[in-house]
């Protein structure tokens, strides 16, 4: 018979399908990714066409040209420029849109993935998310801050090229607001974080944990939603990423890595999506959230029934997809 | 400058992308969709070949054969047989996967659509929605009832001949609970139904608004998520679909068939789903919830920031979007 699971962090239901459930290689990529370029000169993101983007807000320099590299979205959902203005009137809210989208590109190889970049190479990405965050965050408009990378055409970009975005908001979205919530309320009747708590059940059951780092968990979640999503959690209480340490960032940039190149060797290198999950930096300190990374291969498609209930229906278990994901070698 | 609109019934955000919006003519399907056969002989909803599905649950006889049918899914997400069992422990809560997972094989043809369907032909199609909706919400083990129909690959379907799910839960999910609660701490402070309140104000304003029948309203949502999102809410105050009387159900098959038409004819037969949003059976009758039908044509993907925020970036402006579709003329 399946299973429904209940995830306590997202107060989500799932139906784990254990009888419908597909091998974990069934899940891999059947056509071939088409070969692309080191260096696209088309590509707004490779080196040399710096002038197809609007100026950069940050850079990390390398020995020629530069090996991270932020600019404005050219085509920003928000704009950088203005005043945050929330009307009100009978039922209607508006604000204005105002905020910062940038894209983060994040090597200046055009045929690479973060699978295949070194430990140092993802480390700048993850000092370039940090730098960006704080700087976001210190923008009195802002409330709320997305850093994501969606790789693939399942993941909803069309850009080959390695990039990462941030999404900074006037306002804070229902889900994390819902989130901050429950958490709370969870730490007003138990006096834990719910993630810790969660975190070290993993730890202790072991069966869908399948990375550990120094500093850092990848496991699959009881109740996950999806095929081979996971989370890369800090074993450290922080709140907020902003709180992270150097050596900590280090070890992110390892774990990451090394938790996507097992995608990438285990599914034949799939489209996905990953977010960082985080209070907003006024919130840091607090004892009751927890930031995390979770990462969404994008294998199947939502339909009728996600949409409508906000439900989903898993056709592949937690403890099989961490299993394999352990099974398969990484450096 | 782009826009955050609030949904007072979701309570989401959502970017409403002005300045990057799209002309609602460049939504229409670029490719042309592969030509069907009129009947099928190795499709499985296809008369004739009634042995490749589970046993019947309910049929409308037709002349020749039936003119609906409805089946258990053979691929069901849940068990129809057993017991409704919770366990708790720890943080952990777990339910068995009953419940009822149906297929609702619409019509006979297996190359038509909802939008070239008779009026009567839909209502047959209401009908069965309705009496498969009491079947379960009479289930002591079922607290949710989620009917749904999944339109082209996009969407989520694999299957062409025309069908509609029902999919109905032991437990009400977070999303629906959320909605409940919001919809009633509403009615607690202003003493109304929030829905009531969006449709009347829809009605005034009259922007948004792109059919009206005798029950039913069809209108873009203020703060609508995705491009050409629309709903048909009924006019009476009702929390069930299942308080929806005769009348009304023909009615509600005239708004759903034209409504559909307009995308049908206006992009170029999209792929799009379509869901039942109501309150469960139990909650017939109470003031401040309100049944609506959901369309939700998939134009575009959901990417690292919607899945990460829970908030959407709308290319296409509401009131664009419904002054094509009042522009569409179908009969």
């Amino acid at each position: 018979m399946p299973e429904l699971r209940y995830n306590v962090i997202t107060r989500e239901w799932v139906v784990i399908a254990t009888e419908r459930a597909k091998r974990p290689d069934q899940f891999k990529r059947k056509e071939e990714r088409k070969p692309l370029p080191e260096h696209d000169p088309k590509c707004p993101f490779c080196p040399g066409n710096e002038e197809m983007t609007p100026p950069a807000t940050f850079v990390l320099p390398g020995d020629s040209s530069w090996r991270v590299r932020v600019t404005p979205n050219k085509f920003a959902a928000l704009s950088y420029e203005g005043e945050r203005k929330r009307v009100v009137q009978g039922i209607r809210r508006t604000v204005t849109g105002v905020g910062l989208h940038e894209v983060m590109v994040e090597t200046p190889v055009h045929n690479i993935t973060t699978a295949r970049l070194s430990d140092q190479e993802v480390e700048l990405i993850i000092q370039t998310y940090l730098h960006r965050f704080n700087f976001a965050s210190a923008d009195a408009r802002i409330e709320q801050v997305t850093i994501f990378k969606n790789h693939g055409d399942a993941a909803g970009t069309s850009l080959e090229h390695p990039h990462s975005q941030m999404i900074a908001t006037p306002i804070i979205t229902s889900q994390l607001r819902e989130r901050l919530s429950s958490a709370l309320a969870h730490f007003d009747e138990y006096g834990e974080c719910i993630f810790c708590r969660v975190l070290s059940q993993e730890l202790q059951e072991g069966t869908r944990v399948f990375l550990e780092t120094e500093h850092f968990v990848a496991f699959v979640q009881f109740a996950n939603l999806t095929p081979f999503s996971f989370l890369i959690m800090p074993r450290r209480h922080m709140a907020c990423f902003a709180e992270i340490k150097d050596a900590e960032a280090a070890d992110l940039a390892r774990a990451l890595r090394r938790s996507l190149a097992k995608l990438y060797y285990g599914l034949t290198d799939p489209d996905f999506n990953y977010v960082l999950r985080t209070a907003p930096g006024e919130y840091s300190g607090v004892k009751y959230y927890h930031w995390y990374v979770s990462v969404i291969p994008r294998l199947t498609k939502m339909a009728g029934f996600e949409l409508g209930s906000g439900m989903f229906i898993n056709v592949a278990l937690p403890e099989e997809n961490a299993a394999y994901l352990r099974s398969v070698n990484v450096a």
